[in-house]
């Protein structure tokens, strides 16, 4: 069997399955989770023996350290994951919610009812925990997944993937509801993107080489996550004290994170009080400060290029714009930003109201770190990613983003005259 | 300038004016709807005699007649035009909707706002009416539009379009919200769905070959319309004589529309009873019958192939399957069916649920014509086209599917602990 093959026999299989996880009940999927979580359980051993086998090959072909990091699993991580595993066997199913059921003038009644997309291609890199996450959002949102993780987790995740089906098998599920791509050909990931017939979305989860070329080549729709150039404005009426803590803690809490700042925006007339102050704790924390020439001569630091403006450093560096007031900030935002997360410090209701209407983000805030922008502060339970797409899901997606409504309409013998 | 540089101009300009009419208000849109309905009122003289060249030269181009048909506006046909642009500025506008606000445990206040999906890109054949009409949404909607008609309209869409533009300006929102493209060569197409930099969504109204071609080369998200291949499935438990109005009104109420009927499917134990009665009706309408073999017996008609299954006949031309239950029903629509729009008739309360729940389909239907499966009958006013996709928006697709929602996070200095 040639990887297309392969690939297409995967697919069928899913397809097949999906349509039994579809119509499982609540009670049915949750048991299969729980039976996947006592097949980890079980298997500890084994998965993290198959970890440790995969972290040797990574070490021996010279892995780079922080890509090591994320494919191992300690005993620690581990039991991070089948924590992870209970809060999702804990969240409300969405499948068959059925909503605004209501009787038209013809007579009919028309509803919508939330229905499972179908079946999900989960493409990821080399973080085994992806694999227990991603299949049991899946399942619990009743759509059945093909998961192609790095090729360095091969081993990890075929481990986890045992205990995954152990666990489908003794809640009478079908064991291909959830499949792990076996082969690491890259030739897998061109198969998977561009078989409509059997795959109804994609979910690339990784760094950006990866979700270009995926949105690039699919021939399905993909909830892709690109950049996060996330801002903070602070505004003229700020509280001083609240823009302080806030601007802070979205660069500094974590810097890797997606929902980071990375350009801080600061109103012409309450720089002088906000800057330096904010200068001196970013510097505390080792943050390199890139600013306008007005922030650079203010703040004596480098002077930002037009390419600042653009970037996601990922890192403890931050771009400072000081912007003439509002209407200068929404349109800075709007251009240079990412369109995921963007935030506005201010007391003034009008501007608070107009920053949330016309700022062109997945999440727009006021008077919160952008650091809350994720599925778990937003209610979601855990996430599959967040978007930075308008169609379909955007921002966080959790479960709900995992379905679709279908059209319900109850008559009594109605026919269109 | 080349077709990519002006078709890059035209994306560039819907670019800047999405941003001017995502914010204008419910008042502004509605002006300048209006505005467009005078300037159509005072021009229809124009727009009429630049429709008379169209179809003058598709008659001397031989155009099919069916074609000229649908390229010809009358003047009760102008009329049924301006009077859907009445309903469309009637209609609720969905932008700034704020859903589902609610406090999470952090403290924060998290909801979600509807907001326009920016750019859309139309690509129809050459129906003038959709012109206005698909115009007239997207803008209602908040949303800037690229319309690219059918070479055969050209004179009519461009006469529309300046009445358009018109109005746009006398209600003061940029002109370049609604741009109709004015060259008819092909590759205008080709470059308005690789634009995901000025384009973010393609709605493609036409054939099948355009919607295929449009899919397989789009770089940005389609939402699309395939077969209608619908369904009504007659259970042993259907009150008979509803049974035979909805099946003779699924199947002949219009023969070329995508939710008429295109196979009937037939429980075994009341064939004998429904059938023979169904057919005369049928025949005395036309309808050419194709049946399995045991309907091929007992109705004495030509024998359905493995390809009838699948076909959306558009005609009066009905396949009909004797089937041994609701399992068999299901399994059969689920298989050959498009997923559009699929009917159980049935008085029991466990089939209807069973059925609601379990066929694929964008509307799912109980004891009524699959007819409804319609923007209007639905209550959303009008549509721009009915999804058979999964993604976004499933079925008739109203101006809420010409928005999306994004995360509304409103606190006090709230920061991530």
């Amino acid at each position: 069997m040639n990887i297309q093959e392969y690939m297409q026999s995967l697919g069928k299989d899913a397809r097949a399955a999906s349509r039994h996880i579809a119509r499982a009940t609540t009670n049915d999927k949750n048991a299969a989770l729980l039976a996947i979580y006592r097949a980890l359980e079980a298997n500890q051993a084994q998965v993290l023996a198959a970890n440790a086998q995969d972290m040797a090959n990574g070490q021996a072909s010279g892995l780079e350290a922080a890509l090591l990091d994320r494919l191992e699993l300690t005993p620690s991580r581990f039991a991070g994951m089948l924590e992870g595993l209970q809060q999702i066997i804990a969240l409300t199913d969405p499948v068959g919610a059925i909503t605004d059921l209501a009787y038209r003038p013809s007579g009919i009644q028309v509803g919508k009812m939330r229905v499972p997309l179908g079946v999900i291609g989960i493409i990821y890199e080399s973080r085994p925990n992806v694999t227990l996450e991603a299949a049991a959002l899946c399942l619990k949102s009743g759509n059945a997944t093909i998961l192609r993780g790095g090729s360095e987790a091969i081993h990890s995740n075929q481990a986890i993937a045992t205990c995954i089906q152990q666990g489908l098998i003794a809640a009478n599920l079908p064991a291909t509801a959830v499949q792990v791509v076996s082969t690491t050909d890259r030739a897998a990931v061109g198969e998977l993107i561009t078989m409509p017939d059997y795959v109804d979305v994609i979910v690339p989860r990784g760094g950006k080489s990866l979700i270009e070329r995926v949105s690039k080549e699919a021939r399905v729709p993909v909830i892709k996550h690109l950049d996060g150039n996330c801002h903070v404005f602070i505004d003229r009426e700020a509280n001083i004290s609240k823009a302080v803590i806030i601007a802070l803690n979205a660069k500094t809490h974590r810097y890797g994170v997606c929902n980071a700042m990375e350009t801080l925006l600061v109103d012409a007339p309450i720089a002088e009080e906000a800057l330096p102050q904010l200068a001196a704790l970013y510097r505390d924390k080792g943050v390199e400060l890139r600013g306008c020439i007005r922030t650079a001569t203010m703040l004596d630091c480098a002077l930002a290029t037009e390419q600042d403006w653009y970037e996601e450093y990922l890192a403890p560096v931050l771009a400072i714009k000081i912007v003439s007031g509002l209407d200068e900030a929404i349109e800075h935002i709007n251009q240079y930003g990412s369109h995921h997360t963007d935030c506005i410090v201010t007391e003034n209701y009008t501007k608070a109201r107009r920053f949330l209407a016309e700022v062109d983000s997945s999440s727009v805030m006021v008077n919160a770190s952008t650091r809350f922008a994720d599925g778990f502060e937003y209610g979601l339970g855990a996430e599959i990613g967040i978007s930075t797409d308008k169609i379909h899901a955007r921002g966080p997606v959790g479960l709900e983003g995992l379905t679709s409504q279908k059209w319900v309409v109850l008559g009594d013998g109605h026919i269109r005259g």
